[in-house]
Parts: C-alpha cells; structure tokens; sequence
C-alpha cells in the first residue's frame, strides 16, 4: 500500500516505522523540519509540503490537535488534491467539531474519513507497536486500513461507522484517567495531612486495588512532588479534558467530574505548572491548603 | 491468644471462621441472633450482651458503622468492663471523630486501641483470608495482632500510631474507588449518548487500561444497567463518601472530586435506588438527560 | 407575659433588651457572665444556671448552634423543669435535626415548640426591633408568641406547624446569601485579572443589578481586600452552610452550589482565615492563581 | 453624528431608535428584512448589506453573539469599507476572543474600536433610554461616543482602555445574575422537600434580603414553576455562562460557580426546555429529586 503519514512526533514517528518496516510504501510530511530522518533512513520519501503528499492509498495524520489537522487538510489544499478513492485516517485526538468537519469534507469530495486515536505510552508501547486504536468509520474501509492498525497496535477496537464514535471513546479513556489522577490527587492530600507516609500510601495503594500502570506511573510522581519531566504535560491534559466536556455538551450532557479536573488544570496553569505533567494536580489540591505570600 | 468478636455479619463471620481455623479461643457477639450458629459450630462460645464477652486479650469489632461500634463499646459498658492490658482492634470503618473518641476513651483506662480496617470483597476474600489489612496503632499492639491480622488478611499496611490514620487510609481508598466509578459512569453516559455500544465500550475499557477487578466488576453491571443485587449499597457507599469528606474538613481540605460523587448518591436515593449496587450513579447521570413526567 | 431568655450574645441581647421595653417580665441566662448588665439595668432578673430559670410563659432561646441548644435545654435538665403551658422559641440557627429533637423533646412532655430564627443584622437592625422573623410551629403557640415577634422584628413570616420548615427557610437564605458572595467574589477576581479597576468594577455593581445591602457592604470588603473585623466570620459561615448541605441531605435534595461555597469555606480556614468574614472567599479565590511557596 | 447601526433586534431597535431621536443620521442593517420598518419611518436610511453601511462617523453593532459580529465584520468585507476615523462601537455580548480580533482587526486598519455591551431589560430600559452601558476602549474614542451612549442608556460605566475589559466585566455580571438564579432555584427545592408553601417562601425572599428586580422577576418564574414565555432562554444563557468560563480560562481562572450553572444549562435543554426562561434552572433541580420513566 502506498501511505501518506502526516505528523512525525513522538507517537507518530515511531508508528510511520511499524508502518514501512511491514513493507509499505510511505510519503512522509511533518512541519517541523528534520524530524523525517529517521523515516528517510529506513526507506520513506520526504515531501515538503502537505499538499505534496502525492497519490496515496491512506493518509494518516497524527497532530498536535484539531487546529492542526485543519491546518493540514483544509488550509493547505491537500483535501482538494488527495485521490478520491484514497481514505483518510486521523489517528489525531480531535474534537468532534473537527472529526465531523473532516467527514463532511472527504464526502462532499466522495471520500471517506476514518478516525482511529490511538491509546498507550509513546515513549515504549508506540516503538514496540503496541498501541491500542480505537477506530470509527465505514467497515470497509476500515478493513482495508486493519493492516496498518496492526502495524502500530496491539488490538483494534471498532466503534461503528461514525467517526466521531471513536472520539467520544477517546476523550471518555483520556477523561477516565485524569479522574483517576484526580481521586489519587486528592486522596494524598487527605492521608498526607493526616500525617500517613506518602511511600507507604502509594505502595499500599500499587499492591491492592489500584495496581494498574496509570497508578504506578503517576502516583510514583505524586508520591515524590516531582511532575518534571512530564509523561503528559498540563496543557495537553487540559485540551482533552474540554474536548470530553465539548463533546458532552453536543450531546446536551453534563460531566461535572470532567469540571474538577479542568479547574484544577487551569490552576495548574496559574500557578506556573505549565511545563510538569498533568499529575501535578496534586500539587494544585494540596496548594490549597496554605496561602501564597500576599 | 483468647479473641472476643463482635459483629457476624458479611464481613465479620468469615473473618471470626478464620480466626478460630488458627486455634485462638473465641467469643462471640452478634446483634442480630442466630449469626452466630457456624461459629458456634466451630468451636467458639457465644455471648447475649456485648458486655458479657469476658476477659479477652484482643476484642475486635466488625460492626456497620461508627454508630454501631459507640453503641457496643459506650453505651453498653463494655468499655468499663474489658480487662486493662485488651487491645481493642475495630476493623469498622469508623469516621475519624469516632476513631478518636475511642482512642481517648481506651487511653484514659490505660488501654490501647488499633483502628483496622480491612479491604476486599465480603463474598470471596473474607472467606480465603485475602483481605488487605489497614492497621494504625501503638506499634506494640500491631505486633501483638499481627498473628490475627495474618489470619484475616494476606497483607498487612501499617501507618503509623494514631489510629485515625489507618481510617484516613480506608475513607481515601474507598473514595478513589467511588471516582472510578464515576469517571466510567460519566464516560458511559458521553459515548452512550453518541451511540456507542456499550457492551463494546466495556470491552474496550477492561481490556485496555481500565483493567482492575472494580473496572471489571462494576462496569458490567452499568453494561447492563442492572444494579441489584448490590455489591455496595447506594446508603454504604453514601455514608462513606460523607466520612471521607468530614475527614478532609478536619484538617481544613475540601474533596471536590467527592462532592460530585456525593451529590450523585443523593440522587440515587432521592430516585429510589436505595436497594442498588452504588455504581447506580451511572444511571443517575444518564437521568439528568430526560425529565420525569410532571 | 413572663418570659425566659437564654443567650444574650450581640444578637440575643438586643432582642432580649426589645422584650423587656415593651413592659414583660424578664428572667435571663448567659453562659459567659457579666454579659447580663444592661439586661438588669432594665429591669431584668438573671440566674446563675439555665435550670433555675423559672416558671416563665415563653422561653427564647438564642444561643451559638444546635450543640448549644442542645446543651441548654438536655443536659442541663432545663427541658424536664419547664411548666407544661411553657412555649418554647428557638431564634437559634439549628439544624433540622436539633429542631428536630428538640420539637420531640417538648411533645413526648406535653409541651410545644416554635423555631423562630432570625434575619438582620446584630449591629444596628436587632436593637432597632428591626429584625425579620421567621417562625414555624403550632399555630396558636406562634398567635401567643406575636407580641414578641413583634418587640424584636419588623415583620414575622410563617411558614406551617413544622419547627423544621422555619429552619428550612433560614438555612436556604443564608445559603442564597452565600451564593451572592460567591458569584460576586468569582467576579472580582475575573474582572480584576483582565486589569479591571475594583473600585469601578464595585460602582458598577452596586448601582446596577445588584444594589442590595448585601452586595454593598461585603462588596466593599472585597474591593478593599480586607476582611476584618468581620461581619460573619468564616467559621459560622461554615457552620451554616453546613446544615443546609445537611438538611437537603434529609431530604434526598444535593446542593451543588452550597458545596462550592463550603469548599472556599475549609480553604479559608486552612488558609489562616478562621477571623475573618465570610467574603474572605474573595480572597481565596484569587489565592488559587499563584503557588504558595514551598 | 452619521451613525451606523446594524442589528435591530429585540434590544438593538429601541437603541437605535433613541439614537435617531437624538438627531443623528442614521443608516441601518438587518440581516432579517423588515426590522427597519419602524427605524425607516423615524427617518434612517436602510442598506441591504452590511458592507453598504456607508461612511459613518461611528458604526455601532448589536447583534446576538460574537459568530455574528464576526461575520458582519469580517465576512462581509465590511472592515475594510469603513473609513478609517470612524470608531466600531460593538454593543454585543461577545467573547473577549472575538472582542480581541476585532480589536486587532480595527488597528491594523488604523482604526479604534470600543466595546459597549449594555445592561439592561429590552422590554422596558432599551425603549425608555435607561440602559446601563459597560464601555471600554481609547479614552478619546469613548469621549466622542458619549452622547450616543448618553441616548441609550441611563448610565454609562467606564472600564479603561482594553474593549475585553467591557466584555469581562459584562460576563461576569451576567454570571452573577446566573448565580442568584441557580442559589434561589436550589433555596426553593430545599424549602419545598420541605413542605414550605412556594408562594410564602417568594413573599418572604422578596420582603427582605433579595428586594432586587431579579429577585422578584424570577422568583416569580419560579415560584409558579412556569417559564414560558422566557425573559432569556436558556441557549442565551448557556452562551454567556460559557463565554465567562472561556474568558476566565484564557487568564488562568477557574469559576466553580460558573460550572454549576452551565451543566444545569446544558441538563435543560437535554430535558426539553429549550425555549424556556434561564431561570428553568429551579425545575431541573427539582427534577434530580425523581426518576424518569425507563
């Protein structure tokens, strides 16, 4: 197959490698420059521009977020250009404005959109391809897109025909685990206050029911008030936790869970969290507790 | 080691079953007649009157609530009559104001009292000796329970002397449990809403990150959005959520993450889930998108 | 008519000053002694225990909360002393539960109770007999009661024979009040953070929509960032804000916006606030935008 | 003056109106034909495009929300039409987003611009000249405005020279009038769970402590649970309420307040009220005390 792959950073560099080590052919475009190397080393062409991305079977794009992919598709002119039988895969975290802008896009053109985030760890499950995607779009063409999915991942979950389904189900996961940072954050606070060990509550906390990787790896950073470098940085936590509570209101639903965590991410912001990872909520909850100099 | 237990209920009776299974003698109270029988069969003696059960090294209580065990120890005068050199041991999850009144109430007789409170299914860890064991007290004591600990649990977390800790630990525990369940139930309600299907929902979720035994068991039953029998009644999941917030105002720290979820088992009961399993909240939030007839 | 008075804080002793000027027999109680000077000077007769106070027609209490009530009236065996025909008005703002237990205590002795709390400022509407009273209880008890509603008050609502319903009412006022705070201290610090004048930001305020003295006057604290002496310090604000969360709870009814306001109260109080006035919620608003040192 | 005037809706048409009264020329929009019957008649000039304005000393927009000023503005082509001295006086309750790209649109053409959101009823204040406007933009630019503003309104409050300062400002008191709506509309479920008589509790609010218009004009919505025809509907209240919490986000502010009005908002419309007065927020809370059908 001939793909397209848009977006080389951290997550989509190494799965445009799963891709061409399974022998496709590839064309690769990211904005900042340089970032195609190791691509170019391992066999894919490298195009200037979007809109250079030439007579692909799929386009897979894999950006910042929405505005970018927006940027990609429709600022450049690359929606107008790509060839019509050619299926578009966004494995982008967008927000269902965006994704249901992109199907309308590709059908007026008689071309189909498939958005398909991908969930794991960029830094191993990404290289290992052991991601999980979540995918939404016509069946047939994701069948014919389940190669590349399992290039990249480990399993492919479906979630019908709809693309904006697989971003509801992205940002529902993406939400999930924030108010599990959340209740870990503020369970901290309370046995901290009352003076219990920090290590004996996270190791109390890893060993019974709360044993999974999202509680290992953040309440490790909890545990230690040390939120640099971040896994996920606060301002990224924080556009997905508004894209959750935007696709609610689309759907005229409150997520009043979804407030608190976003509250304490624009705090997080305030008070100059900006660069730690998202987990610093805790900080943000226990900061709560003494007044800054006046 | 002669062990008095007060309080057979679901929690209660294996943990005395296992108890005596090591050989310690044991006496028994229970509120309610006739809980006492397989204990009774198994070799322990029963008591009528929670004042009555004699001259024990070690007297745990296993009661419903911080009511319940004031009731047994104050208002029964059994605090009056336990022998001096007892370690009173309560696996109740106490508030923390009762955890107190019974530490001052035991210290002033020159005795000592470990708060335990315990963590795991009633129905299968109780009854293999599985269950986690949450235990603050005079380090001394601790070492003296430890046999019986072992006996109940498969591990035991200590943290520290002041018994208020380990409750600290219990409330905090069983509120990020609660967050779970309300993250997955607003999640629930967003991709429902879009038309996800849920059983492919819950799939996704308990096969990717969201894998622990909770995930598990409570999110098949907001699969099937069927709550009964529950596993954790709407009024016990209340009563704790409330203790951990009245813990978190002790020391002057608001929980607004168990706001949200006390807020939603209000509800519940105001709509007639008193019965229900507690993660009924997902129904509940999936109610606020349709009104009651007028 | 002779009436017993209990509680001459800086709301009870106007309004016990407000009785007696209008000619009826006065017989009063204070914890704190010396409290009861002026009320002698008038004419007043004082006793040294809340037991003694005698064969009155109307006992008013007025004491800090319901623990007090409580106090005055079981512990001190007051309730089994009272004569029969005795009525007895509570101004305190108690809890539904007190009122409760108290409207239980006086019937099981053939006796009646009335909740009359009170609205209006201590400083200058109390010893005007300005106050507004709001009062619940057995119709004919409160007819008997009126000429003392009418010493101390401007006007008297009634809301029904149940005492709970009188504070019901005086629960949700303060707690609308509370909100008015809220908003208007989420707004100071809105506009405050685009650069906006607070000065002009208060004009604006108290010459348009929200003109009441309410507004005006913990608005000014606010403007001025200085939250001492306090009108209402944070502590009772707590207190209150408290029982209304409470009194909905006994009604299956969450409050949303009462647990963001009790939140900014146990950050106050964390935060060093504890004398300060309740509008101090401004201040911890703003706190939430810088760290405090670490 | 030659004044331009695009918007002649429910609040736009008295403005212009009393604009026209005042004796200045005036030349007017309207996307819907046949709102500039009565402005035509008093006199003013009509176009059938926004860009055929003409050239106006001053361009006044009132329109229903920042979409629609942008697209008077921008899409129309219109602000490069206008003469360079003439200053665009924005009366809409926009975004500060779109107050600054307007801001920056005006300056790169060497223009000013000034934002003067006005408050006030439409049905009575707008005709009667009474409106209160919130200005803020070039010290000289507002000066020149003044008499237009002095034709409109009873009052007019300055805010400096920043139009998003305008915008703030009138966000965050349309947020607090929202917070009065959402604590009175709680205060009312509490005290009817309670069984106090709806009408008594709306005397008694109105009688003492919430005399405000507000008070009374959506107390009485309320109190007879009847919110048709509405004052503001509820999409223009959910508007306003998220363009606080954006305008509070893009400095860094969480508003908890804001969030409880917005998801009750959001709970409205999911529950079918969409055409009713904002204050329907009281039924949705009562709503939460019952279970829809399944």
């Amino acid at each position: 197959m001939h793909v397209g792959f848009i977006g080389l950073g951290i997550m989509g560099a190494p799965m445009a490698l799963n891709i061409r080590k399974r022998g496709h052919t590839l064309t690769v475009y990211n904005r900042t420059p340089g970032k195609d190397r190791a691509l170019i080393a391992a066999g894919a062409k490298a195009v200037s521009a979007p809109q250079d991305i030439g007579a692909v079977d799929v386009l897979i794009t894999c950006v910042a977020d929405g505005p970018a992919e927006e940027a990609m598709l429709f600022e450049s002119g690359l929606i107008d250009r790509l060839p019509k039988e050619c299926i578009h895969v966004s494995c982008t975290t967008l927000g269902v404005d965006t994704a249901r802008k992109l199907t309308a896009g590709h059908n007026k053109r008689g071309r189909v959109f498939v958005a398909a985030p991908v969930l794991g760890r960029a830094v191993d499950m990404a290289p290992a391809g052991k991601l999980f995607v979540i995918a939404a779009g016509p069946p047939d063409a994701i069948a014919r897109c389940m190669p590349l999915f399992d290039a990249v991942g480990q399993r492919t979950f479906t979630f019908g025909p709809d693309p904006a389904n697989a971003i509801a189900v992205k940002l529902a996961v993406n939400f999930m685990g924030l108010t599990n940072i959340e209740g870990m954050a503020e369970a901290f606070a309370l046995t901290a206050q009352y003076g219990v060990d920090r290590s004996a509550f996270y190791e109390f906390l890893t060993n019974t029911l709360f044993s999974t990787p999202l509680y290992k790896s953040y309440g490790k950073l909890i545990e230690q008030d040390n939120f640099t470098p971040a896994n996920f940085a606060v301002p990224l936590g924080l556009k997905d936790i508004k894209l959750a509570i935007e696709a609610a209101e689309r759907v005229n639903l409150a997520l009043p869970a979804a407030n608190v965590v976003r509250d304490h991410l624009v705090q997080a912001i305030a008070q100059g969290y900006r660069e730690e990872d998202w987990s610093v909520i805790a900080r943000v909850v226990a900061n709560n507790l003494k007044a800054p100099p006046r």
